[in-house]
């Protein structure tokens, strides 16, 4: 990295924002900071009295959790707001929502939300810093660093690669987020997917749409399945599970078509039999777990780069 | 202050319990503890090693994140009790519940409940320090100090402004406990809504009725809207949400009734449109959002002078 | 104890696990724990930089709220998850949260679960520790450490004890690892309560079934009941909650045939009236509140044993 770049996004919106050098910062930020997660003591000062609060809209565990111990192993004090208990429910907007609550001085806020545009929309109110934990079908970008991460610690380049993503692509803000990080990085993205799927013009994010997903699969150094949301099951868009696991899903067999070391990637949490294979999930090319691994590590480093800077240092 | 003052309230309960002295010292420490809210590390560790429970038996947000922003930045343990999940829930008495809280040591119970008088029968079975953050329709005691506060930033001294109270004065802890700390600091208290909404024998607590919003708000130093709750919209004790803006709602052309540099209050959220345009509640007199930032800095103020002598010192 | 004992258990699953020397070696360090919840300064840096993260698949306010005070005691990060927002609402399984948990480095996770042996399957997917906090009907060990604890600093010690236990064995946790855990330790456990509620069989855990209630507690040292859950209260296995208390729950009369300085005990929350009179439950034989005290130094000693090690000397 040349020595004049520095990071100087003050909001994480989507991977759109990103130049390859950014992305490329991130990660080395996050390789450096992951083996804070495998010490005994798992636990740096580099966020100590910095107010982080998740607020989420939508139900999530996994990263809100994920976030939340990020956030926790920096020293932050973190806060959390659940759509459910939260004043949206006296008709507050969320620019008043977001006024109100930069009143109390955040550094950070994460916000997923199922608008997509809505952490710009809040930014525009606060000056805290705003991380996009997953906005409608748009982006999630610390899913795709993550995303990335994992493949450079498999493949050492992005450039060159053929990733395969199968799936629901319409409606994923992983695939959103992915299809533009993998392009900016110089790997080649082949989509797969029912018809009813694949989104009309999704070529201009630099990603080219396959007739089938063997075409998809053949050769691929990354094979990445989209999860399939349950409430979907019954959806006029979607054959059945079970035709959707035959047509769609990853299995051993469709892997043979892929590069020999292919590594296999999912977002979480897996249906198994439905998008993938038990053996491929919990397979030796499964990287499923290194993935959420990573993104504990991520969400320390773009926590670190948007409210560490100067705190880290007094 | 003289010399020989001294906070001695074990319970925050309500402003009912307060000298003016005792007003003047919680809003001084607060005015102290505010600017580290606005530092690059937001954390004194004044509550070191103190246990703080939030005890929410009806859902806040707001208040509630208040609340555990101002613990954790004095270094404070805390913790969240939803009455949800409860086990009031089972049957369990508030009697039952404090005896068994108080078996885990906790220094301070922070405690929202639908019935007036919860904090004091709280307070009657445990050792810790016990803070009202709203009960029933009675007091909210930390709105109403931080709202004193705000004025105070403003004019400098209650004593001889006019406060006009509009709307739902009958079912808000908010003006019960506005009303007896306003007057007790020397301010003339006008209150004005719907007949429906006055309570019956109000001016006991130190206030007077209007005839009209107009009149209350006629030449004030301070012009304080209150929420009307949505659910109540269908209300028959009050006219449709579009009358009552029309009647009740703070406009600008209402406000030219009111002093030149008068400001404007809201306890938040404000259902704009209904009892504030927007243009006033985003307006250059509205310190709602200053209103917001000053609760930060009372709930330390309170926290700290309930539990933090000793510990501070330590 | 002797010089060469060492706490071997990596994981708490259940008193059946323990020999007696463990079960004393846990009371001996819950002990020299103690007394740090008495502080002003509430506060040990043990585990500091652990992760410490609560699963509850069933709501409870007590004992989640239990470990969460004793691990933050103990300076641990703590972290909720609750079975409503988990994923395992989205189809889950088990040990694939296990598996994604273990990803993000927790050093500790507690579980309660609805099915019996759930957190020996989650152990069977971590490295981390778990700790059981009750697994259907079958053991929550840190309540039967809890009421050990308790006994012992009433009685001395446990061997050649009579301890009664009355109410609904047969679906109560709290009695299953009581049973244990009493019976390793030497006491003589005499079971009462409505025939459908005796387990068959359950003298091979080391306990008498007496033909009454009044049988039962003759003679007794500690004389423990259970609770009735309230949506059990329409059950055909029991009479109605009238009929329930006339026949089972302790009364100031029952307690007269026990010895005189017999002790009452309860898993709480107590339902007065019905399992327990109120005069006996806050009379002056009864060690309820002493239990929950001792909950919180127990569950600082497992959390200590099973995580503290080298952490709390680095």
């Amino acid at each position: 990295m040349s020595a004049e770049y520095s990071f100087r996004h003050r909001h994480i919106f989507g991977m759109e924002q990103f130049s390859p050098q950014d992305i490329l910062h991130i990660i080395a930020t996050a390789r450096s900071l992951k083996e804070i997660s495998c010490r005994s003591i798992k636990k740096v000062p580099a966020l100590r009295g910095k107010t982080v609060v998740n607020i989420f809209f939508e139900p999530s565990t996994r990263t809100r959790l994920s976030f939340e111990i990020a956030a926790k192993r920096m020293s932050a004090d973190t806060f959390n707001i659940a759509a459910a208990t939260s004043s949206t429910a006296k008709g507050e907007t969320l620019a008043d929502t977001a006024k109100n609550l930069m009143a109390m001085n955040p550094d950070v806020l994460i916000l997923r939300h199922a608008s997509a545009g809505a952490p710009q929309l809040l930014a525009k109110h606060v000056s805290a810093a705003v991380i996009n934990a997953g906005d409608g079908a748009h982006e999630h970008p610390s899913q795709s660093l993550l995303d990335i991460m994992t493949i450079m610690e498999h493949k050492g380049d992005l450039a060159g690669l053929k990733i395969a993503i199968i799936g629901d692509i319409a409606h994923s803000r992983v695939a959103g987020s992915n299809i533009r990080g993998f392009a900016k990085l110089g790997a080649k993205v082949c989509l797969a997917g029912p018809k009813t799927f694949i989104p009309y013009g999704v070529e201009a994010l630099g990603a080219a749409v396959c007739e089938s997903v063997d075409e998809a699969v053949e050769d691929a150094d990354v094979v990445m399945a989209l999860r399939i949301q349950r409430e979907r099951m019954s959806d006029p868009l979607i054959p059945s599970s079970r035709e959707y696991a035959k047509y769609y899903g990853v299995s051993r067999k469709l892997l043979e078509k892929a590069r020999p070391e292919a590594i296999v990637m999912h977002p979480g949490p897996v249906n198994r039999g439905v998008e993938m294979n038990p053996d491929v999930a919990d397979g030796p090319r499964s990287v499923i777990l290194e993935q959420v691994t990573n993104g504990v590590a991520i969400r320390m480093a773009l926590l670190y780069l948007v409210a560490g800077g100067q705190g880290g240092q007094e």
